[in-house]
């Protein structure tokens, strides 16, 4: 269990959407990133390699803007708003490209069908707290 | 709750350490991670702001550094043994830096008390990882 | 200098822009991000640190996106072109976000003032690849 | 041109290290990031993809530790230089192997030629600047 909640509630201020909203997409883009690295990892394993590259590329992709995305929806104070709406929408894009190219292997790769799950749970949660920012 | 036990179930290889041991790294990697950004972000909003330069400080190199051990310890195919060694050694010292000082603040922080249980759990974690790497 | 040009000249594939754009993106991400972290650390040790804290915090955002973007316009394998273009668009905002709070403190605080260069330079380098991108 | 050396030039406080060897340790750190995020995508484009897997893995670590060190020696205030030491010591361990790892491929792919550079001279700096902490 993350510690996202106890933390947002400490939190001397406002926040920037409903603690609830935030908690979800911070456990969402934190768990899409390990979801990504590993899944990229699982496919360098594979046997038909030459067929994952374009899913090694995505998850790499996806894994770097879910960490840069975890870090500023998980800041609260003295917050740009346009800059969280931008950030957010690349990253619902990253995260629907990478479901998709992961769902196309997830028939025969399982580690992709659990990818596909991550990403596509992040991309609603990123669209989530677009509609909620205050 | 994280994929990290359903893709190491899914990796068609062998397992750098044990499925459980290797979890738990990795949740309390990603948990300490996101805990630290969210304190230091919290100490920024605190009126003895002059006060908290050093737990600032260590949050983001705690932060740093657990970011990249999750994803050197996630990845499991080709890996350097001496090299996963040497970045939990570095680790274990920054999560055991960060929450010494997070404790100094504890008790009139609560927000230092959360992330001093994530640094201390994830020292812990990565102590047990480094006894259990084949 | 960089590594950016000759890694460009020596992929076995069809670039995503032109390598000067490339590269001009590639090294004013890189040294952005560096730029970032580094004032941010000057704030932290400045004496009028609680005016710092909206700068610290931009400082922070623009570093991680910097770092996102970087990994992401560095590859040029199997890219999504849709992904690209939205993380740009976001690096852009922080860039602009973060040198106009710089500028604020650039009169009193040189490392300010060098900050906001690298960001004025990224945000630049980044509409260029906007424009560029095949 | 990175802005490194100009920033530490204008901290308000006393550096770790002599400022020449910090710089050289920062620009070849944030060098070394990009060639091998950059050596990973070349592999990815290769014919002899299967013969790249352990090049691919070594460069994503090399570029995950070299960021995360980056931070850590970037900033100046309220040092543990224990941590500072221990990152860069994995820092070393993880050049010297991903080093290794390009020069095997040097003779038939110039950009692992390139990254092996970029890994040599950023062990060396790293080295350094181990023996220059204050």
């Amino acid at each position: 269990m993350s510690y996202a909640r106890q933390l947002l509630d400490a939190y001397p201020g406002t926040l920037n959407a409903g603690a609830g909203v935030l908690v979800a997409a911070i456990d969402a883009l934190s768990d899409c990133a390990q979801a990504c690295i590993a899944d990229a990892d699982d496919d360098l394993r594979e046997e038909d390699l030459a067929e994952m590259v374009t899913c090694i590329r995505l998850c790499w992709d996806c894994a770097d803007v879910c960490t840069a995305t975890l870090g500023v929806v998980s800041r609260q104070t003295a917050r740009d708003t346009g800059v969280t709406r931008a950030l957010l929408e690349a990253c619902v894009a990253v995260c629907k490209s990478c479901g998709d190219e992961c769902e196309r292997h997830a028939p025969h790769h399982e580690h992709c069908r659990i990818c596909e799950q991550a990403c596509r749970r992040c991309e609603q949660a990123c669209r989530e707290l677009l509609g909620a920012l205050t």
